[in-house]
């Protein structure tokens, strides 16, 4: 029996260097180095220090209520109206009507009735009359039938997303392909269930498409390191990069998949985030594969949605759905049995699940204020998009793509040589280094592209352009200014 | 090269034989077979099928607000202002005065202060003002310091103890102390992440008491066996056993730990749910670890805490927080990147711990109500346990301990041969098929002790005392007929 001592005794049990190596290994750029920079400089704002600029704009993340983006006035009268049941008496429904319109309360009379209460857990799967409407919703949308059982509601698509990956990724060896650059929640994610990830770019001369060959010679590359590669992840409008698939390649996609043997993931949260409707329209990956050959009828989907983006924007809610097409029934258990360990996604986040897959409709009271603000958003949002891409591309090396669809830019920078020694010596990424810079110097906060991968030597940054139209002149002239001065000090 | 046949490329992908092994072997008897069954049965019931009862009674989980318990007024007032704030706004002020009081108007302006909107993601870790006034509950419920930064809020307890065991897990090798009977969250998240779970066995015969001799046998067990054991996780109350721990037993089992190096977990989800408060009160670890010598001032300890139980019964909305005491903060670190991954646990449920810590004060113009309501629903709970208690004891071959705390009773069922002989032949656990038995025969749905772990050839139930307490008559009497009419069957 060892002896131990009072000080071993007291040294610390749970260590950095003995917790779990594949939660070590994950990156989440997002809300990293950057975000928590963002932070401290709040504290020093806060404390009236001189800055040169007078608050932090979060553009780092697709978070549209926090840069004063207003909800969608009729779902929080739902969602208010569910949250205290007593307004829907008889007695308080004189002073009641007053401040609500009348489909409003009757949506939430409706939900109650299928609900029960907000606090009580739902089915794991989520609220079947929701799951219905969602379904209605999709076949509204491609023209082919859903199964309100093949639907689970989640707390934002994220959730979904880790729970389908935990499920396929059944060892080690396992390859799952995903875009470069991507959204780091799928490196994450497979990172910490410790499969693999095998990278197909997307082609950035080319408004980053995505090109077959490219699918091709990765997959070649991913089974030469021995990988079973088993699901191909497609983000589409692209985050970061905001392409819009055309249906041709969606195609194409489908048929590789088919052939290799390979489940598809259809990440297609920005899907009403499309700026371009004419040229770049949103087709979803289940439409797409219902207008084929029946040889793909047996075709395996996965396809992810969320309230967090569009002009809902209720990402704090926590709220979303995947729709299973082609999915066995057995695996189906399988994820039902995962869900039920976290007992259910919160009814909140359900109930503006159902309010996005089933808002006014023409004639109903509100749903001229509703139309009116979804327009607002939308018209705002490409404005913004245009602008900002507009004056990325009239600064000295920087070149940018137009956003087609989703909420973010993501121009390539040219770092001039001076810069990326200095960064490298600060151990810094280039992109991270600049990054930082630009907090520091102007306030603004987006994410390195060195945190959604890029090809070797080139470097990015990912903005959104979500801050609120009238600041948007003063963001753009402070980031010009800073980006001249960035250059000039490192020529 | 292969070659591919039209039939080899239709075959699925993804069965039940090639997907995550781990996940296979989870099991879930809370949301398993008999919850399945109670959902065919409700359909069977709108089909106006004779079944010869009229409803299902879910006592299989403690959703107390499905069962028709009165969410806090206060509490959902707040939450619907925070959901629509033009309630708040100078022009629908006198309408609202009338509907609403003046704390819970003025409670939701503090938060949407803090907040900003409710559809905004959140800093990962929760709502600093949150926390920080769950620090202050926690003070003054143990009287010792709490740091917010050692706060997480989450999306109900359950995601605290995945993230944390998903932590500590970081090899195969890894064991983590559970009960025998436990709640099932534990041994679910163990199978999950691969480690091994090291059962120690609570006393049925001394009230559920846990010895701290069982923990020293089950530990060598563990460690014979060639496990790492890195944790021990404590319900206190119990789930499914609803024992209290004493003081005295608190500071064995942090004396135990710290000689063994152990972290400790306390689940302490039912800390409001205290039946006997004057024999058995609750004491939180973290209060007990205070109060001891100063050699165990570095000792680890996450402690958690829910909305969805005490008298808020919130679980829909999924709410909690774990509290890290003596966490390493690069472990911490790690921690936040792990729910920064998802991003932000759902602004819902943080704005309902902040009630649950921070609800009205005496003075306040609601605190009567809220203290009325409370004390309606506690009180109640108490004669609900007591009646069923007294049912289960008043049966032949039963035997029930009080419920100190917790929602549950965990009865011991005495089968006889017969009973166990068909259940085997049906393929069923005997103490499964006896609770089959009953939900076809009466529509009350339990849960086997089977799914909660217990002694070889001992079998028991777990029961909520949730439903209404106007039924509670009905329910009993069902109980006590199927009862008899089983032995009378089997014996």
């Amino acid at each position: 029996m060892r002896l131990k001592t009072e000080s071993s005794l007291n040294s610390k049990i749970i260590t950095y260097d003995n917790i779990n190596p594949l939660i070590k290994k994950v990156e989440y750029a997002v809300r990293g180095e950057l975000a928590i920079q963002a932070e401290r400089i709040k504290e020093q704002l806060k404390k009236e220090e001189n800055l040169g600029f007078d608050a932090v704009v979060n553009c780092n993340i697709g978070n549209p209520q926090q840069l004063t983006q207003r909800p969608i006035t009729f779902f929080r009268q739902v969602s208010s109206l569910t949250e205290y049941p007593e307004l829907l008496s008889p007695e308080n429904r004189s002073q009641v009507e007053k401040l609500f319109p009348p489909d409003a309360i009757e949506h939430a009379q409706t939900l109650l009735k299928q609900i029960g209460s907000v606090g009580a857990y739902s089915h794991s799967q989520g609220i079947y009359y929701i799951r219905k409407n969602v379904s209605k919703f999709i076949e509204e949308r491609d023209g082919y039938p859903s199964d309100p059982n093949n639907i689970f509601l989640t707390q934002g698509a994220s959730s979904g997303v880790q729970n389908v990956l935990h499920l396929i990724i059944s060892h080690p060896n396992v390859g799952i392909m995903i875009p470069i650059p991507q959204y780091p929640l799928y490196s994450a994610t497979i990172s910490l269930f410790d499969a693999n990830a095998v990278h197909y770019y997307l082609n950035e001369e080319n408004n980053w498409a995505l090109d077959i060959d490219q699918l091709n010679s990765s997959l070649a590359e991913g089974r030469a390191k021995g990988y079973e590669v088993r699901a191909l992840v497609i983000i589409n409008p692209g985050n970061p990069t905001g392409q819009c698939l055309t249906e041709q390649n969606m195609r194409e996609i489908i048929e590789f998949c088919h052939k290799e043997r390979i489940v598809l993931l259809a990440d297609e949260v920005y899907q009403a985030n499309i700026y371009q409707p004419k040229e770049y329209p949103f087709h979803s990956f289940k439409k797409v594969l219902r207008s084929m050959d029946s040889k793909y009828d047996q075709f395996e989907l996965f396809s992810f949605h969320s309230i967090s983006k569009g002009m809902v924007g209720e990402c704090g809610r926590r709220g979303g759905y995947y729709e299973c097409t082609g999915i066995d029934q057995k695996v189906i258990d399988q994820l039902y049995k995962i869900s039920s360990v976290s007992l259910c996604p919160n009814v909140q986040g359900q109930i503006m699940v159902d309010l996005m897959v089933n808002p006014p409709k023409p004639g109903d009271p509100s749903y001229e204020l509703y139309q009116k603000e979804m327009d607002e958003i939308y018209k705002s949002l490409i404005r913004r998009s245009r602008k900002l891409c507009d004056v990325f591309n009239s600064m000295e090396n920087m070149e940018c793509n137009d956003a087609q669809g989703s909420m973010y830019l993501f121009p390539r920078i040219h770092l001039p040589e001076k810069a990326i020694e200095a960064a490298l010596k600060d151990g810094k990424q280039p992109d991270e280094f600049y990054c930082l810079a630009m907090l520091n110097a102007t306030g603004i906060c987006v994410v390195p592209g060195s945190g959604f991968g890029q090809k070797e030597n080139s470097w990015h940054l990912r903005s959104t352009f979500l801050p609120p139209e009238e600041l948007f002149d003063v963001i753009c002239s402070r980031l010009e200014k800073f980006h001249k001065e960035f250059l000039k000090k490192y020529r």
